[in-house]
C-alpha cells in the first residue's frame, strides 16, 4: 500500500479535512457511525474526500462492529459517534477491537469547548457538569486517547493517534469539540508521510532471542508452528509461510488465526482449539516438544466450554510487541522484527526434524439420504467444497465459530470471528464492514456470513445498511430455535431463557427494503446439496439469505463430543433415547439431552 | 405498596433467591436482560419466584431501556447481563437512567472468583488479566456498586443497593461471581423490611428553608409552579396537586415532568420548554416573580436547538435530595421532606396572588380537507382527543418529543420520554418495559408509542419481544424519511447522512412473528381522522402499528418556529417558494428549506 497520497488541495484545509485525508492515506474509504448534532460538520467533509463514503449505520454498536470487520480486511477502520449517548453505545464494540487487536479510530464529536468550560450544555451529560466522564470511560478500552482542543498540537495528535492505531492494531479515541472541526491547518502537512515503521531495534536482544529460539528449533523431534490472530492483523502471512517451508514443521491455526495460512498447504494440519481440538490435532500439538506460536494473542485461556493452552516444554510465543521463550520474556520485540530476524538467521540444514505426513483432518463425507434432516456435523463437512479462493468468511460466536474449524479453506480465504471477546451479534456488523472492504478490492470477493438465529436478533437491522448500499453478502442463517450454545453449556436447565421469538426469517430482506434479493430455506440433505450445487446461488450478484433449519440441541462435533464426554462422566442415568432420533418436548421448547449414539 | 411480602420458604435459600425475593418485595415482577454463561444459574431462580418472569430481550441496550421504562411506571426495574460484553452493551442505557433519575438494579454475572484470582479465565476480558475494568466503567454511571464476593456481607450489600436504587431513583451495579449465586442464606432475613424511609431530618434547616420560601411565595404577584421529572419518580404527584390547590398558582410541566400533573386541572397552563415554549407559556413563566420547581432535575440546559432556564428573581428548586432558593443551597433536604414541610406550614390566607385565568394553550383545531397530506402540527393537535385516562404515552427523542408538548393529556395519563439524556431509539425499549408494567396493573392501560422511522431503526428488534409476550402497545411510526430533527438542526447541509434506508414498515410485525396484529398506514387528513375515529383501533386488544407518513422537512410548530426565526435572522436570501407548498428535490432526498409562509 502506498501510504502517501497526493491531493490537489488549497494551502489551508480544516482540521476535519486533515483527519479524513490522513485516514484516506491509510486506505480508509468507508466511515461508519451515526449523525448527531456534535459531529455533523465533520460528516459534511466526508462527502468532499475522493473515494470516501459515509456508511450511516443503524446503531452505534453495529457501527463499531462494522468498523472492526472493515479493519480486519484493510488493517484500519474508523467510526464517528457523538458525545455521551453515541460513544457509550459503541463501547462494547471498541472493547472487542481492543481485546482482539484491531486497528480503529473512534472519533467522538463533542460539545464546543465554550459549553464545556462554562458547564452550560447539559444535554447528553449525566447532569452533573462532568464532561470528562465519557473520555475517561473510553480510555479503558483504547490504546491511546486525545481530545483535539489545542490549536498547537492537534495535527500532531491526529498523526500520533493514527500511527498507534495502525502499527499496534488497537483502537484509539479522538474527541473533537464542535468548534474545532473547522479550524484551519496547512494542507502541506499531508505531504509528510505518516511514519508507520518506527519500531525501536535492539540488536543484542534480537540476537540473543534468535539464538535461543533456533537452538530449540533445530533440536526438536516433534515440533509444531501455530498461527494465531496477529499474523493477519500485522500482515505477516508471507513470512509465516516462509518459516513453514524452511522448517517443514507441521502448522496449525488457532480459531483466531484461521485464514492467515494457506490451508491447502501440505504442511497444514488443521485448527487447534485446545481441549476441543480433533484427536489428530491434539496428538501433534499436545505431544510436541517445541511450539512456535506466531502472532500470539494469548498463551492460554479457558471458558466453561473449553480450555486452551500450549503444553510443550519449549514454547515460543511471538506476541505483537514482545516475545516469550519458556519463562523468559523479550520485551519491546515487535512481531515483524522477530520474524525477520528468525528467518534471516535460520539455517534449514540444521533442522533435525524428519517431516511426517500431516494427516487430513477433514472427515470423509458421509453419504446420507436426501430426505434426512440437516445436522451441524454434516453441514460443516459439506460447506468446505462450496468455498472459493478469496472468500471472506465470517462466523458468529456460538455453534458456527466451532463448526467452521471443521472446514478446510481454499487458498487466500479470509476468516473473521470474534473468538476471544465473543460478543454475540458481532458477526452481522462485521459482515457489513467486510462487505464494504471487499467491494473496495477490485476482485469483489464473496463475503459469506454464518450467523445463528439467536445472535441475529441482537444486530439484525444492520442488514438494512447492506441493502441500502447494494452490498451482496451471502448470509447463512443457522436456525436452531434459540441460543443452542447456551443450552449446551448450561444443560441442567431446560429453562425458557434459551428460547427466542420465532421470526419469519425469509421476510427480513424484503422488510428492510431489498428489491433484488434471494431468500431460501433448506431443511434436508437434499435441499442443502441442491443449494451448494446451484451455480446461481454461489454468485455474489445480490444479497442472499439461506435459512438452514437445524435441530435445537445439535452442534458441531467438537462441541458435542466435549460436552458428551463431560455428561457421561457426570451421570450414567441418561434418558433412554432411541438411536438416531432426537427427542424434543411436545411444545418444541423443552429439550431432552441427547447421547452420542443419537448422532448419525 | 406493601414492601413486606411473606413467602412460605425453607429456612435456607440461595443468594440468587434472596436478591430476587427482595426485588419482588419492591414490586419487580419482570426482569430484563440476556442469558449468558455467567448468569444462567441466577436466571434459573427467576422461574421459581411467584409472579416473576424473565423477559429475555433481543440485546442488552434494549434491555436497559426496557428496565428503565418499566421503572418509570413501577419506580424500580432490574436487568441482568453478563461480564464484559453484556454489561458494556447496556452501559448507555444505564447512563440514561443515571442522568434522568430512574431506579434500577443492574445485576452482572461475573466469572467465578477462583478464575479471577488466578487470572485464568480470559474469555470476555480485554486479554490483560484485568477483571476490574468493567466494574470501574460501571461505577461512573451508578449511584452505588457492590461485588457480592463476601459471605459475611452480601445480604447487607443487596439490601443497601436496593434501598439506594429505590430511594434515590438511580441505577446501582451489583456484580455476582458465578460461584456465589448458590451460597446459602437464611430466608428469615427477608422478614426484615427494607428501610425505604431513612432520610435524615434536620429541623432547623427545614424551618429556615420553609420560612424563606413561604415569605417569597406569599408576596408573589405573578408566580408559577413548575412540575419537573422527579415528581413522578419520587411519587409526589398528590403533594404537588395539594400545593397547586392551596396556592392557586398557575402550574406548568417541563417535558420531563409531563404526565405528573392532571392536565385537565383548571390551573394547568401547558408545557414549559424554555425558548421553545409557546408564547402563552413564556409570557407567564419568563415574566413571573416567583417560580417553585418541584422535582427539579436541572436548573438550566441548552442544546443547539433550544435553551432552557428559569429567569424569575425568586426561583425555588426542589431537587431530589437538596433545595435551592436563589443562590442559597439547602443540602440533604429530601424532596419528600421539603414538600411535606412546605405543605404543613403553608397558610393559604397569606397568599397575595389573585388568580388569573390560565389560558388554554391548545390551539383550535384546523379544519382541513380530507385529501390534504398530513403535517406534524395538525397531527399533534388531533391526537389529544384520542388519548384516554390512564394511558401510558411514550415519545422518542426527536420530533415526537416536541410534538407531544402540544397535546393536553386526560387525567392520569403517564408520559415517558428521555428528554435530557436523549438516546435515540430509547422509546422502543422503554415501550417494552412499560407494556410489562401496564399488564401488571389490573386495569391493563393502553401503552402508546410515538417513534420516528429513523429512531426505530436503532432498536426495532425489541418489538419482537413485545410480540413474544403477547403485549399490546399501539405504535405510531412517524415516517418522515430519516432524521428530520437533525435535518432541521443542521440545515446548511442537504447531506445524505440524514437519510435512512426505507423499510417496508407494515411488514415489521409479521416478520417478527406476530400472528395477531394490526398494521396500517395513514397519509392524509381523511386517513388520520378515520383512524382516530375507529373504535377498533383504539382498543389495546393486540399489537398495533400505524405508519404516519409525514413530509421530510416538517416538524411540530415549536421546533419549526424556533428554527425559522433563527433562519430569518441568518439570511434574507431565502429560496422563493410558493406559499402553502413544500418543495422537495426530485430524488426525494434533497430538501429545500421552507419558510413560515409554507405552513398551512
Amino acid at each position: 500500500m502506498n501510504y502517501v497520497y497526493q491531493y490537489a488541495l488549497p494551502p489551508e484545509i480544516t482540521l476535519g479535512h486533515y483527519l479524513l485525508y490522513r485516514l484516506r492515506q491509510l486506505g480508509v474509504r468507508t466511515i461508519f457511525g451515526l449523525p448527531a448534532e456534535f459531529n455533523m460538520p465533520l460528516l459534511d467533509k466526508i462527502y468532499t474526500i475522493p473515494q470516501m463514503i459515509w456508511a450511516g449505520n443503524t446503531n452505534e454498536l453495529n457501527a463499531a462492529y462494522a468498523a472492526d470487520g472493515y479493519s480486519r480486511i484493510k488493517r484500519m477502520g474508523c467510526l464517528i459517534t457523538t458525545f455521551g449517548v453515541g460513544e457509550l453505545s459503541a463501547i462494547n464494540g471498541i472493547a472487542g477491537a481492543f481485546a482482539e487487536h484491531v486497528g480503529l479510530v473512534h472519533v467522538v464529536g463533542m460539545p464546543p469547548m465554550s459549553a464545556q468550560v462554562k458547564q452550560l450544555l447539559l444535554h447528553h451529560t449525566l447532569g452533573n457538569g462532568d464532561f470528562k466522564v465519557f473520555h475517561r470511560l473510553g480510555s479503558d478500552v483504547a490504546e491511546y486517547t486525545a481530545i483535539l482542543d489545542d490549536l498547537e498540537t492537534f495535527a500532531h495528535e491526529i498523526d500520533k493517534s493514527l500511527i498507534i492505531a495502525f502499527t499496534r492494531q488497537r483502537p484509539v479515541y479522538l474527541g473533537i469539540p464542535l468548534n474545532m472541526i473547522d479550524v484551519p491547518v496547512s494542507s502541506s502537512l499531508l505531504n509528510i508521510p505518516l511514519d508507520l515503521s518506527d519500531c525501536p531495534r535492539n540488536e543484542a536482544l534480537e540476537n540473543e532471542f534468535a539464538a535461543a529460539v533456533l537452538n530449540a528449533l533445530y533440536k526438536s523431534q516433534s515440533p509444531a508452528i501455530i498461527v494465531d490472530a496477529c499474523v493477519s492483523r500485522h500482515d505477516l502471512i508471507e513470512e509465516t509461510k516462509q518459516l513453514v517451508e524452511a522448517t517443514r514443521f507441521p502448522v496449525f491455526c488457532t480459531p483466531m488465526g484461521k485464514g492467515a495460512l494457506d490451508e491447502q498447504h501440505q504442511r497444514f494440519g488443521g485448527t487447534f482449539v485446545g481441549s476441543m481440538s480433533s484427536p489428530e490435532v491434539r496428538e501433534v500439538v499436545d505431544f510436541s516438544d517445541f511450539i512456535l506460536v506466531v502472532g500470539a494473542l494469548l498463551s492460554d485461556f479457558s471458558t466453561s466450554s473449553f480450555h486452551f493452552s500450549y503444553k510443550a516444554k519449549n514454547t515460543v510465543l511471538l506476541f505483537s510487541n514482545c516475545a516469550r521463550l519458556k519463562n523468559a520474556t523479550y520485551p519491546d520485540l515487535e512481531l515483524k522484527v522477530a520474524m525477520e530476524v528468525l528467518l534471516a538467521k535460520l539455517n534449514p540444514s540444521l533442522v533435525q526434524y524428519r517431516p511426517q505426513k500431516v494427516l487430513d483432518v477433514i472427515k470423509p463425507k458421509l453419504r446420507l439420504m436426501n430426505n434426512v434432516p440437516l445436522r451441524q456435523e454434516w453441514v460443516w463437512s459439506q460447506i468446505t467444497r462450496w468455498f472459493k479462493p478469496g472468500d471472506i468468511v465470517i462466523t458468529e460466536t456460538g455453534t458456527s465459530a466451532f463448526g467452521i474449524n471443521q472446514s478446510r479453506f481454499p487458498n487466500r480465504t479470509r476468516c473473521i470471528s470474534q473468538a476471544l471477546w465473543g460478543s454475540v451479534g458481532y458477526s452481522v456488523g462485521a459482515c457489513l464492514g467486510a462487505s464494504f472492504a471487499a467491494r473496495e478490492e477490485g476482485s469483489d470477493p464473496r463475503v459469506i456470513l454464518f450467523v445463528g438465529d439467536g445472535a441475529l436478533q441482537l444486530t439484525v437491522q444492520e442488514i438494512s445498511t447492506m441493502i441500502r448500499w447494494g452490498l451482496k453478502p451471502i448470509i447463512f442463517l443457522m436456525n436452531n430455535s434459540g441460543y443452542t450454545i447456551d443450552r449446551l453449556l448450561h444443560k441442567k436447565s431446560n429453562a425458557g431463557y434459551h428460547d427466542i421469538q420465532a421470526w419469519d426469517n425469509l421476510k427480513i430482506l424484503s422488510t428492510f427494503g431489498a428489491s433484488n434479493s434471494d431468500a431460501r430455506k433448506v431443511k434436508t440433505v437434499g435441499d442443502f446439496l441442491a443449494l451448494i450445487d446451484d451455480p446461481d446461488f454461489a454468485v455474489n450478484d445480490k444479497i442472499k439469505m439461506c435459512e438452514v433449519v437445524l435441530p435445537p440441541m445439535d452442534a458441531p462435533p467438537a462441541l458435542m463430543d466435549k460436552l458428551l464426554v463431560q455428561e457421561r462422566s457426570e451421570s450414567e442415568e441418561a434418558d433412554q433415547v432411541e438411536s438416531g432420533s432426537l427427542r424434543i418436548g411436545g411444545d418444541g421448547n423443552s429439550f431432552k439431552r441427547i447421547k452420542l449414539s443419537d448422532r448419525p
